[in-house]
């Protein structure tokens, strides 16, 4: 046995583009996945091939013997963390979109992918924002107590420490914001020009 | 929140073949890795974007957590069969190599990824051949007990029910088996002629 004789630069030449991980994380009702859709879509019409994680993909699936305790929440991230790391081994742009609520899941999730190809980015929607958005109706539900655990509720968020870009969805465009990733890939040599 | 808008069939247009899942499955020194990386090598010479899954880079991380009891296993195959589908809906061919004993777990695997593109491989060794040839010293291992649960000598292998292919690692060269895998996935038009 061997290991793979594929290296990273013949990806990255077929592709056109490197891989790497773009974590969107922010309170619910932030705007992660609306902000993650719309920029897998902008990308793939730039030829690159992104991909978009989020619970709705993971849940079900390979995540499905979890529940909504801090210890699967946690689990879950770490899990998600490590999937976004094989996804941009293999190549593609991953756009992880998860409340993610601790910087310590965060963090481990750039380890495994690997410091120079992971990109915090935060969503910083004022709580009272989101509330209001409520797109699932989960602030309501947590308010009344029949959602537990409930982040920036009942259960903590802790804000990046220093994310790579911050984003302010109650000001911008989802159309804005996905322009200032794009820039941002573009910068650091993720994407080329054009 | 709104699901992804990047349908498979412009992930398609983009890479020019279909995301699939190539799992091949045999006893320890079988070849499941020599072929598998040799496959995977071969199908990014032809422009295919493809991803090799083997214990090495899954067992490390997305099942660190796991151990090798039977259950522990299971699980093990669980989640690559996940990953595999997620994957391939990225749009890569992958390549899994996993001793994978049970037709269940393979099972489940096929129903994550889809059944019109995961293909069972079966590498179907003769267990004395693998055992003579023994690259990581298991049977050994395995026969003096020091290694508890071994595929073949301690813990049963259940042969495909009804393989996509059946390679014969003992009569066949590399080159001849991956050829063999390659001429499949142009006949199911994964990937194009030339």
């Amino acid at each position: 046995m061997q290991p793979s004789k594929v290296s990273r630069d013949s990806r990255e030449k077929l592709l056109g583009h490197k891989g790497a991980v773009v974590w969107l994380t922010g309170f619910s009702g932030a705007g992660k996945s609306t902000v993650g859709f719309a920029l897998e879509q902008t990308l793939m019409s730039h030829g690159v091939l992104a991909f978009a994680l989020d619970g709705d993909n993971v849940r079900h699936g390979l995540c499905g013997d979890l529940g909504f305790s801090p210890a699967d929440r946690s689990e879950n991230i770490r899990r998600v963390g490590e999937v976004a790391a094989l996804l941009a081994d293999a190549g593609t742009v991953v756009v992880a979109c998860f409340i993610s609520p601790y910087q310590q899941d965060r963090d481990r999730a750039r380890l495994a992918a690997g410091d120079h190809r992971f990109f915090e980015v935060f969503l910083d929607t004022p709580m009272s924002v989101c509330e209001e958005r409520d797109p699932k109706g989960l602030y309501v539900k947590a308010r009344a107590g029949t959602v537990k655990d409930f982040t920036g509720v009942s259960s903590p968020y802790e804000r990046p420490v220093s994310p790579a870009l911050t984003l302010h969805t109650d000001a911008e465009t989802v159309g804005e914001s996905v322009e200032r990733i794009v820039g941002f890939l573009r910068d650091r040599a993720i994407i080329s020009e054009g």
